[in-house]
């Protein structure tokens, strides 16, 4: 298995669900993943997706600049580093963004353990 | 042990390392280490060392804005996850650049596994 293939595609599945309907985005976080929001801590895929869900715009559309990916040690994780921007409806300027996840694999299947997003002020 | 507290030391001494003596960062990388630097995938402590020492600049100073922290898993790993701007010597504007660590201990001693460099273009 390919991991910059994986990556692009877990990449483009996340921000298409966030976009498209953040509340998917639940399956795949599990219990023990962590989300740091902007310097908020929140552990726990219903309290992530409560969060993602809860921020104060409704549409909003994620394009992606940079994906890098590195294998994160013996136990088949992954470390996926994003950068982009985002548009939000109504607004005339984009944010730029950075975002991290750690995707680890149960049986096969990745999920995210840790999850880290930054906007990037100029 | 706070990781918080960890990751705020280890991130002030590499930085500081950085813009004061670059070669001096090879002792916080090993052999499995990896670096992405702007897409360039390095491996190895030496070749990570033997590209930034090449970089085209030699007098910088790293501004940290923000650093996140979070476990990575069972391994008692850590994530850092580092955003800030980059002055270069005669530069007029400082470059945005977003940065990630994994670090993990051996036998106590915390080195950097895996390491992601972007710089984040206006």
């Amino acid at each position: 298995m390919d991991p910059d293939a994986v990556s692009k595609a877990f990449v483009e599945h996340y921000y298409t669900t966030f976009d498209s309907n953040r509340a998917g985005l639940v399956s795949l976080y599990q219990e023990g993943s962590m989300l740091t929001f902007e310097g908020q801590k929140i552990q726990g895929s219903q309290n992530i997706v409560a969060k993602l869900t809860s921020l104060p715009f409704q549409q909003c559309k994620h394009n992606i600049t940079t994906v890098d990916c590195q294998p994160s040690g013996p136990a088949a994780g992954m470390l996926v580093f994003v950068s982009g921007n985002l548009q939000l409806a109504g607004e005339q300027h984009a944010l730029k963004f950075s975002q991290m996840f750690h995707l680890v694999s149960n049986q096969g299947n990745y999920y995210v353990f840790n999850d880290i997003f930054r906007l990037n002020y100029a």
